[in-house]
């Protein structure tokens, strides 16, 4: 890594100081297809287990100091008291899911279902989270809706706009001090013809009908094929309207791999966007998060991984020649300033990072430290008996 | 066709009555791939012959009464007098289409290229198209830009947008009286990596900053696959955003084949959301378009039925059951739901349609009546000579 | 339906007699996705009573006299009995679904597993499947396979396929009488990077080194986005190899919804291509088998409408004009011989259908009859208590 | 670049040593979409001119030494002297592609075009292509065809593919000496419905109904959405019927961009399975070929980047550890067996490239060089006049 030169150094290390990737407490938990859900050991019973298991992954990378609920599958009764517990390990809580997709009721759909008792069911659930946003001292509500249809004509699409948009005016009018309401679309699954919020056009007309609190989250799994997500990105940080990311990969639907797994280049991308807009900054307000299932491989392990994938897509775009970059797009050179880019991408940065973490005093390559610490093995004979946590549970 | 209902046959006879496509100029003329532009004979010389075509579609349809320009593939002189001929013809000139991806200056772009010089040029011709728009009495500008970028980093997808918004803005100050704006949105093709409007979400958003004059139009062979077109049609309808339809049919990308023969049950679900929200009305503002290619196949017979595609499909969404429909969907009844839309999809229209061709005086099989009438052959032999129109002339 | 002539009538009845359509015990059972598993009232919670629902659907159908079995979800002690209680019922048992992906073994493969002992473990239980159908008498054994790698590097693709080889000669070799091996392919799920028999290319190279046993088949759900269907009809055909289908319908991914209900043009295709080379009849050897979910609508009445939706795409099938389009297609009328295919397809082939019931004995409109009857309401109550059915049973 | 094991360079070394890419004489010329072709300064006007570009790329890198022809674009009367002037350039000629879709007759296909004449003629000009590569010396006869359909009905599947049977047996049966028949497949475009080889399995079944001389050409750019490329090169080389690759890349359908520049990841991984079937080596008759466009980036300079980008995957695939992959493949561990990947892939392989170059008396950066030389501004000013080559030329 001799041959970055310091000014990029510099660049690389400012940026990345500022980054903070937030875990998912169900990334830890057992996860898996309609097919099968295969158990590993040590997998956490309850949500302080998850938060340790967070707190880990902050201990290994520095990076993490924080970790998204999902509510019912991380309830308790005492939010201050879970709070502490996380204060304890070393993180916080951050985000809170609302899980609205999961009760028998929400057979045909949550606050969109034609039947208004649902949709009033629903949203208690959700003005409940923000209960509990208050308890943990969060700042944002998360909303992904599962509400759809499977067949042509099983409901009026334009009704279930209605139903949407009131139910979001009624919990954006529960947000107070700094909460925010994060939007989350997807094309398709669990809805197989109609999804009531299906791309960002649809959760950018809802946030700006609902005003300043309301943003759009991008899932990067959650596209049509060919969709061109850096595009999106940049979009919505010029209308003011990105409120953070849910990062994995995949390779054809929502396959929530590890981010940066299948198109590094893709990750990398988008953080150009991000880099370019100045948007890196905590005080930006866009949300750096995973939401990743580790269907076959360990989690702590996957953890770590994909919170390193991050940090390398984040500091190639630092190392982007910007004003070259700038010259060659201004005077139309489309090989050179694809260069500029390229030779950014081309780089590996993992001696640069590995020099970082050791600044930090962390070490300079977190999974096989973690992979010496013999913290896996402690987990699989401390976890023994109890019920694994999953998505049901 | 003797079981169908006296009030569903009202329904159909006046919602058709309304019904009015519109043929594209450019429909008539030759076009094809990369790979090659297969000739046919009788094709138009010139735009008054391409006119002369749309008027022979709509005397065997009568649905079809307006024809629409393409900028500059059919500049003339004089549009007062080009509108003259469309009137004598029996048919008018509608919506102007602005081409600013032809020339050579347009390599790297048109109102969104990093050269202002360019983008002034591109401006002016749109411009230009609003002054023609003065000249034949249209209402709509169309505009659909082929702008992108091939490769990353080529340019800035932030700072083209902020170009974009800009000469937007400029053409809709040029608009006067019932003028109005609409915006197309296309994923991808002739730009491989970032195309500038390249989904409803960018085409509304800037539509939203122009105003009331602006709206969207929606090309049904312009999505990413997988896309759920009559949504976005609902969608934009409740936003109030939506301006028309470029129908066509596609089972890859673009692949601007006859509307309805793809898929012919989505261009009925898009025709039911139009229905269901009343916009068959021609004082709804909905333009109903055509836009497509009959590389392999003869043009005037092409458009004849795709006219009457878009006519069957719109019968069969008058046919839906409405009350029923609702009742099957507020109680939450699947299949009950998905049966009474279905039951509109399997009837057949034909026999109606030809019915009240025949209450019209037209001939009730238009293909038919067209083969019987040797126009074809009248045609191949009287466009003799001259240079045949095509997407470059 | 007065305007169909009599000589086609007659090809539609006599056509019709010979299709047979085998339902699934599964889609009996409760389906859901990843997110969430919605229970339904009345649902089975034995084989027994799987095969009572199959039972009922061929009472109001006549044309569903087969049910096939998913081992080991449909295990039980004694197959002579259990085919003896689907006789006694008026069906008998179908084809047997060997199920090697829900063992905790499985994690990283069956067959394909880079360890021989569960290699071994999944040979054994596919074995055990053909004891099975020398139990119940079945002709098919069908094999799809869930293995596969979520990760590039997981595991070689090569070596895969060499396991893959030797498994399935090990299971050829034990076939006896009249057995065959149906290779399903599914492009991607529960595996999200290499599916180890991702497409019928694969499907058929292992068929054809099998030898005459061995056939590929069809699940029209597990394609590539705008892949072609009827195509590979068609060159399965050609090649001798196509052995059945699994039929189901989808908008995004396999969605496993009820056959013809997201794209009935392209079910009238498929079976074209059958009709058109003759192998409608029941010794051509293709088995039309449906494999579908019914997450949020009742079981038994989806399963009707998806063979009555079979048997209008085939009655559609069975009218095109042969000769008319043999005719068109030779001397290269495009249009011409599409219009002799939609021709056929825009026909309402309801009412022919319903006379074709009546003929035979039964209700005009099986699913008007099946909600007359009260089975519904009878199996709720009935079947109260136990433990229901579903994919993990 | 210190940090690479010297056993691991070794293997690099000796890989790339034997890494032959051939460049495709189209390339140089200009090339768009339907909607324009933008000519570019110094494009060649003849073959020759062609060839003096390939030879120049070949200059700059080293790896290049052979270029493709594509007849009709690059007929002459003498081929034997065309064959000398490629050596006077220090180069070969590669591959001969045969068009059969620019005649007028081929507009409803050529091989498999329903009338006999037309299929008539278009096997004698592949006969004419085999008598070419007589003339030049070239092993490979390459075939992609443009045939298909547009509309359903338009042409019987199962026909067209009989006739396109005997046509490839008739080329087969005239191929003599170590001439080998190419078979590239294509998912869609020009045709839009059905294409008559549109995929691995279709280009398979042929290849091994011809023998020995046949075998598959995959081109990276012709596959459906979510196609797993690196699946169909590892099982057409388990199958033996890999016959090489037109390297190029995209977002969408067929863009042909740079090979390389859109999924650097996809290239590495399709390289790995080259590399670890130790099939790199020129006598494992794999042929290694561009085939792009540039659109609107300078040809020459386009040409060297994809020639270094495919180096540069095939350096890391080289540096793959392959017994710590097979162990941990073996072991089935996930996470290790990707890392093993993934740190071959993240390694920055430009410092030992240009170490490579330099020993070999090339510049270290040949785009850089390139620039410098001042050739680009020369073409310009000597290729003045005269009518400059593209597709229809």
């Amino acid at each position: 890594m001799t041959d970055v030169p310091a000014a990029a150094r510099t660049r690389v290390v400012e940026g990345l100081s500022g980054l903070r990737i937030e875990t998912p407490s169900w990334g830890y938990a057992n996860s898996g297809t309609r097919f099968k859900v295969f158990a590993q050991p040590g997998v956490p019973r309850t949500v302080h287990e998850k938060i340790d298991d967070a707190a880990t992954v902050h201990r290994f990378t520095g990076a993490a100091p924080s970790v998204a609920l999902h509510i019912p599958w991380d309830a308790v009764e005492d939010y201050g008291a879970l709070a502490d517990h996380a204060t304890e390990r070393g993180v916080r809580i951050g985000t809170v899911n609302a899980n609205v997709f999961q009760d028998d009721a929400y057979r045909l759909g949550s606050v969109c279902h034609p039947d208004p008792a649902v949709r009033r069911k629903a949203v208690r659930h959700l003005l409940d989270c923000v209960d509990i946003m208050d308890g943990t001292g969060s700042r944002d509500l998360k909303l992904w809706f599962a509400d759809g249809t499977n067949y042509p004509g099983q409901d009026s699409i334009r009704r279930r706009q209605d139903r949407l948009a009131e139910a979001l005016r009624e919990v954006r009018d529960r947000l107070g001090g700094n909460q925010r309401l994060l939007l989350e679309y997807k094309l398709f699954e669990p809805a197989f013809y109609t999804t009531d919020v299906p791309d960002w056009g649809t959760a950018f007309a809802h946030c700006l009908e609902l005003g300043d609190r309301a943003r759009v989250v991008i899932d990067t799994g959650h596209h049509a094929p060919h969709t061109n997500i850096e595009f999106i990105v940049a979009v919505l940080l010029r209308l003011g309207k990105l409120g953070g990311f849910d990062f994995n990969s995949r390779f054809y639907a929502d396959d929530d791999l590890m981010a940066g797994a299948a198109d590094p280049f893709q990750l990398f991308r988008v953080l150009c966007e991000i880099v370019q807009a100045d948007a890196l900054r905590p005080d930006s307000g866009i949300a750096f998060m995973l939401d990743q299932c580790h269907n076959v491989e360990p989690k702590i392990p996957a953890v770590i991984r994909s919170v390193m994938n991050v940090q390398e897509a984040t500091a190639k775009a630092l190392l982007v020649d910007t004003a070259a970059l700038a010259e060659a797009q201004r005077s139309g050179d489309v090989l050179g300033a694809h260069a500029v880019l390229m030779d950014a991408y081309d780089t590996d940065v993992r001696p640069l990072l590995a020099a970082l973490r050791e600044d930090a005093g962390l070490a300079p390559d977190p999974i096989a430290a973690y992979h010496r610490s013999g913290h896996a093995d402690r987990l699989s004979a401390e976890r023994a008996g109890g019920r694994q946590a999953g998505w049901g549970a």
